[in-house]
């Protein structure tokens, strides 16, 4: 299935149910956060065991996300590989390699 | 581009620069925590102007949730449909319809 | 200094700059988030190195609890108090030690 | 009652539990992070009714902010007041006034 056919099964799942008025990009924007922290929590104070509540959470923020970027007509693989783009510029290779630091403070 | 094939630019993003080691599920639940925030940050007093920061922090959600289910060999695609199949049975069309809460309270 | 007199220099802080009307609760319980999330930013790959940042990026959350408290004329060390009895009523000491799980799965 | 009296309630409750090996700073840090979100979650789709549920989160916050303080010694009324001399240099009133600009675009 493509992104444009997953994009077609959520806005029908959303314009069944009429949920496009609570779906702003704001209160889109707060729930990508509030997911991304149910995620969180699965690591709170160890590492989850099982996948299943990884799996539902995670999909939770991708959703989120997906909804948001429909909302400015954005394709979410576009958006990973032209950002990634800009990072690779950013962060070169001879520079970052095996550091975790900021780009500023290579 | 598919997903396989933006996993595979993801991979040899992060192994070039040798970042697998900082990579655990754990740090990567972190940043996408972290990304969802600059995400929420746009929105923190009124609407951003312009796309460009959107797309950007967008695209950082984005590709750290990618990095997290690619540790587990999930599918995010897969990850949202199944999901959604889930979501639409904890969310019937005739009880939920034009409204914002939470299953337990329809 | 109490906390009615944290407060008061909080209140005189926000009202010399009119930033009253930016204060919605909706907005300060973002601003929480966002704050939160720059805290964990520091602790993102490794522990951070000396304490300035996270003394500022922990009064940055603990600010706009407090801006957030007094919306609702709430006293936070009272919060503190309130829900401390009640989580010491859902945690009892011989169910809960040495546990970090939930109170619903001891 | 005053910080350092609550701060021992706090640890007492801790103690009494054995819960210090789940405290590492990071892991508070997670903590304040996911409460944050929690709160958020009151906000997600419109503004929560009444203000026991507000209240709770809110506390939540504002506990693991004191823990993660306490780790290093430091008092959350300091924090918070010292944070805020830095904001009113960073935000002079005549330059911030009615304005939710960040200090660098003012």
């Amino acid at each position: 299935m493509t992104d444009g056919e997953i994009m077609k099964e959520l806005r029908e799942f959303v314009a069944a149910r009429d949920w496009g008025q609570f779906h702003s990009p704001e209160n889109l924007a707060k729930s990508v956060s509030i997911e991304a922290a149910e995620l969180l929590e699965l690591f709170q104070w160890k590492a989850p065991e099982g996948l299943d509540s990884l799996k539902d959470e995670l999909a939770d923020v991708l959703t989120y996300c997906y909804l948001l970027a429909d909302k400015y007509d954005l394709d979410p693989k576009d958006l990973i590989l032209e950002k990634l783009e800009k990072t690779k510029v950013k962060y070169p290779v001879e520079k970052s390699r095996g550091k975790s630091d900021k780009y500023d403070q290579l």
